[in-house]
């Protein structure tokens, strides 16, 4: 097959997806898959993978392996990624196998916090104050401009709260760029936000876009604990975040699913937090309250389908499983919630176990 | 682990559920076990079965073949079927080693038609008149006292109307029998009934009973074609279908799904046509109406779970994919249904290939 013809013709039933990453995104990415008859191979280098419980293949490999990958984009039709942090030159070796979805330069843009946020502004969009700390003389200037408190955050590679520390003098913003070992960073001005909220879209290889309702957002210990649709977000401001996703999106020239995290500032304004070019925790409530989920979303999108609709049927709040919760897992299928649990062997401290999905009848958001 | 031991502790999350049969039903209990954090292991005469497709294990080999049911019983914690034509031999070997729900005499109940007829009279319910044909001598008077027209079955091994003729005269009875190789089989009475409906329950181990709404079910060519929810039936209908659920759920001392199929009469009674140990095709619909679907409910209950809440949350129509119905998936994909497809190799003639279901909002079945 030749690659326009994996760029363009639509990926039939009884065809493969590539998911590269193996954590419960991609094995939901590979239910999803199964509902509309495709087929799943899934690339991780963890041999426990939950996603390869599910996959009708899986290659247990580094992602530096190019043997593995190749054999990998070869039994694949169209491929994707459940986390951003995969190494450029994977996607790069795999993209000129098969056609991955979303591309290198979504890929690029996110994958480095400094880039995403010039590319943020560079779209007229808000997103925090922040000043970039590529040595330790960085530091001082950076907390002068930015002022505190502050975050500092690794560029790349953080996720759940991980590579960040909190800022509150210049001697702080050294002995936390140490604790990062030097690792480009940024400094990032706090934001007194009234509440955090999400959206969630789907941009097909065609441009066609649709829009999930956005959730408000609890994060605890910075994981998120609960999504709740409809949000606290007024009708002005649902449809602020709607645009935002919409510009992001056609500004990465984007194929699949994609969430844009939000600050909702004291003043009604919305800032963008972060961009991630996949599934996301804040959406998993679609699979209980929409007729099209996040990932069905998503499967189409980069298999070449045309996309479902967004709409929503019931309102809904997401509660995580984290860690030793998951114990209770008698209990939590006592209760009258849409439970998931993601094959997950250990249960460790901050590891996310699965969730539970709670319907009620559909609201409108507020006005 | 002792057979006591199995009997009673629930299969935790990560635990296995063996399944015997490899089609679109065995498929969707797997992905239904898999949102539970349960794996599957499917056992299947058929090299090319679609559930091997999402299945962490599975075994192609003959039901006849002891050491490979052995092994498959071994792997898992707990085992039920998607087809109620497994041989009872099969049955019983699986069921000495591992939990196998629904029960041998629940099977042994509803491979026989006679036996199984008998067995609903003897619980008080009405099912269509019938007489036994063991022997062609037994033909002329089986039409005499049924009447015509009538319909042979044979008592074993029919499905989307195979194993059926139509007969109108004692030659046609001798002709049909001898159609069906000698076969022990029976002739029934033809229903002038007013439309087909379905009542899908769920039994647990402790005996809790939960019951779907009742849809109404088209046939065409004896390939059901819609299901839809609520049905015709009145109030007072509705509770007499989850009574004759509950009466025979309870006489087999049932754990799972089960499907009762009924005729509406035109003069409001209903008939029960046929008992199906298992998930059912007009129980599809609530993977997308209710937060517990029939495959959920079904791992549930044999898994040891608590059952889940089968209210739905709204209406639904249910329509099969059937043959080169499927060849236009992508005009289906477009359509504003949930669209299920089963990852089926070849389209054949009447050969369910997937279903879509439209909801609505929720209203009440008709008083």
């Amino acid at each position: 097959m030749t690659e326009a013809k994996r760029l363009t013709a639509p990926v039939p039933p009884g065809g493969t997806i590539g998911i590269l990453g193996g954590g419960q995104l991609g094995r939901m990415l590979v239910l999803a898959a199964a509902r509309l008859g495709l087929k799943a191979h899934v690339f991780s280098d963890k041999s426990d993978s939950p996603a390869f419980d599910v996959a009708c293949a899986h290659t247990a490999a580094s992602y530096t392996d190019r043997a593995a990958l190749a054999r990998f984009a070869a039994a694949c039709d169209a491929a994707t990624f459940e986390f951003e942090n995969i190494p450029a030159d994977t996607a790069a070796f795999v993209a000129e196998r098969v056609a991955l979805s979303p591309g290198a330069r979504s890929l690029a843009m996110t994958q480095d916090r400094a880039v995403e946020k010039n590319f943020i502004l560079s779209l007229g969009l808000q997103t925090p104050a922040f000043a970039e700390i590529s040595t330790e003389a960085d530091a001082g200037p950076a907390v002068s401009r930015i002022g505190t408190p502050a975050v500092m955050k690794t560029r790349r590679f953080g996720y759940d709260g991980k590579g960040q520390a909190k800022i509150d003098t210049a001697d702080d913003a050294v002995e936390a760029f140490a604790g990062f070992h030097h690792a480009p960073s940024i400094l990032e001005g706090f934001v007194d936000f009234a509440f955090e909220a999400s959206v969630i879209a789907a941009r097909a290889r065609d441009g066609d876009f649709v829009v999930y309702d956005p959730p408000t957002n609890v994060h605890e210990n910075h994981i998120l604990r609960r999504s709740t649709v409809p949000s606290k977000l007024d009708a002005a401001q649902v449809s602020r975040a709607r645009m935002i996703a919409h510009r992001i999106a056609d500004g990465l020239d984007y194929v699949g699913v994609l969430a844009v995290e939000l600050f909702v500032c004291r003043d009604g304004s919305l800032m963008v937090n972060e961009i991630a070019p996949r599934v996301h925790n804040s959406g998993h409530w679609t699979m209980d309250a929409c007729l099209v989920s996040q990932f069905e979303q998503h499967i189409r999108a980069i298999a070449g389908w045309p996309l479902g609709s967004p709409e929503r049927h019931a309102d809904a709040v997401m509660e995580n499983i984290i860690g030793e919760e998951a114990a209770d897992w008698h209990k939590l299928s006592e209760s009258c919630g849409a439970l998931h649990l993601y094959g997950k062997k250990e249960r460790k401290p901050g590891r996310k176990m699965g969730h539970i999905t709670r319907l009620g009848p559909k609201t409108l958001p507020q006005i």
